[in-house]
């Protein structure tokens, strides 16, 4: 297929008619504007880095839009339009174009979303896709990483670290033996299928100080809330929520908790909620079928035991991550 | 540098540090959007196509940040903030971040634009840069490329070609020996410094029923304004503006006129202006200190002589470019 093909046959379905003139421009028009403000997020993903170079064009798109949703989720935004900028290496083929253009598809009608416009660039080497996301801010502002209070609750949403045992199935599948099927293909899609939660679009706003995705692994991302907000914060880890198939594996293998705490790849939410507002936290995620467990609690940066961040193990003893979480740069792309 | 320091060293300087939170979240928040609604353009450039891996990084920053804006300036919007995302192999160098910074910071200060956000992720391969763009909607509406009339007549801004012929030095220093250094130093400038015509924006809403950026040759860009108007259109070579450099080359080398006409790189603006604006167009465009020339009309479809777009040499005879302009994946990446 041709760029112009490409954007013609499988993008320009995929666009707002009006804002993005059908594809045919160099730039959209938002006339109407949300009253409450817009959230803009932006990430990329990049083959070799986020997902595998062979894997399903369909699901490293929806990929691709999942993890900026997830970022609008995180500050209470509802999801609006997106941009797309995407390198490849040589002309896509047709099967190739329908099953991305199919992702996208799945993952906007999930989300709520149109495409606004974008760029479609030649690119030696890895390919990939960059996306910028625009949502409407919620009612109660945007919840940032530097709001939260000593003595707030931390509250994860969904499970922790399926995702990046998912990858590692992926890097060596003959690890895990005594797991069963069904909890593999959980971590499989899990490292694919990322879950914004949305529905906690109503409870965030209403109840935390502070709210981030977890992205790059839990130890890290709540270091970086930390240091916005000033504070320390203590994590029990028999307190986090962890999936059938993660317990298991940290039961056989203990060292797995390096992978929970700093695989990445998660997505799910981390707020910051006064303790008087907890309960109703829990009740309006409850509403919004969203899993919610408390998982530590902030404190003042100075009564944090050692680190600003300190995980406790199940005998009150410290537990210190090996690596605090994804860092680009870090290791290079395979 | 690692991930961190690259974002808080370098580019929190260059963040609007409100909307941004100083980079220090996952997303921006817009409160105040324009009344007249919000322009967004995207555009990425790669090593090896776009530019060389070789380059200056603040050359290369400068140009992402410029393509971006002439987009803006096409559609008479007023540049506000950018999005912006990285993809380096490795994690760069002290020396290459300043440069880099540089650059847009220069170009940032030039067209008046704050950061907003971005990521910055490890890709294999090409480097790159993808921006998406935010401008104020001039009060004239959008200018789309499917709003000409036949009649209209065809103005482009500055030169025509001298981006293209620096590109073609650049990869054979020994090409047009008849030139002067200031020729040649002028075609270089041109490739990796795109002028974006953000001066015609008083001019280009109140005159032009349509305008686009000319980025992928003349030739092709001015077909897909047809292509969006239904309509053809008749241009004269004698009437394109040229440089001195780019005349002694055409002149020398008459068969330059296809890297003239499809090169592309050029970022002037083509807009359709009606005849009885064409004065008024060209009074502002002086008054904004921006050169602009009438090179030819658009036609109903069915009288452009032979091609949608016809392209008349010196003696009225029809002159064919070779290729239609720059698309991706026609070429593979250097």
């Amino acid at each position: 297929l041709s760029e112009i093909e490409l954007i013609a046959q499988y993008f320009a379905p995929l666009a707002n008619p009006a804002a993005s003139f059908n594809l045919k421009d160099d730039a959209a028009f938002l006339r109407a504007l949300p009253a409450s403000g817009l959230v803009i997020t932006a990430d990329a993903v990049v083959s070799g880095v986020h997902f595998f170079s062979g894997d399903d064009p369909g699901a490293v798109a929806y990929k691709a839009l999942a993890v900026n949703v997830s970022d609008l989720a995180a500050k209470g935004a509802k999801p609006l339009h997106y941009v797309l900028c995407l390198g490849l290496a040589e002309a896509p083929e047709t099967a190739w174009a329908e099953a991305f253009a199919g992702g996208l598809a799945q993952a906007q009608a999930r989300f709520g979303m149109d495409m606004l416009g974008g760029d479609t660039v030649t690119a030696g080497g890895s390919w990939w896709i960059s996306i910028t996301a625009f949502g409407e801010a919620g009612a109660g502002g945007t919840l940032p990483r530097s709001g939260a209070k000593p003595g707030d609750l931390l509250y994860l949403s969904g499970t922790l670290g399926d995702a990046a045992l998912g990858l590692q199935l992926r890097l060596d599948g003959g690890l895990f033996p005594f797991l069963s099927e069904a909890s593999r293909g959980h971590f499989l899609k899990r490292y694919l299928y990322p879950e914004p939660r949305l529905n906690l679009r109503r409870a965030l706003p209403l109840c935390a100080h502070a709210a981030m995705d977890v992205s790059d692994g839990l130890a890290l991302d709540l270091a970086r809330l930390c240091e916005a907000s000033g504070l320390g914060a203590e994590v029990s880890l028999a307190a986090l929520p962890l999936s059938t198939g993660a317990q298991a594996v940290c039961e056989a293998l203990p060292e797995s908790w390096h992978i929970i705490l700093s695989g990445g790849d998660d997505y799910e939410i981390l707020a910051a909620v006064p303790a008087d507002k907890g309960r109703l936290f829990e009740r309006l995620a409850a509403e919004g079928q969203t899993r919610v467990t408390r998982i530590g609690r902030l404190l003042p940066k100075g009564d944090a035991s050692i680190a600003p961040v300190t995980f406790l193990g199940p005998r009150g003893d410290v537990f210190t991550p090996q690596k605090p979480g994804f860092l680009h740069f870090a290791t290079p792309p395979e």
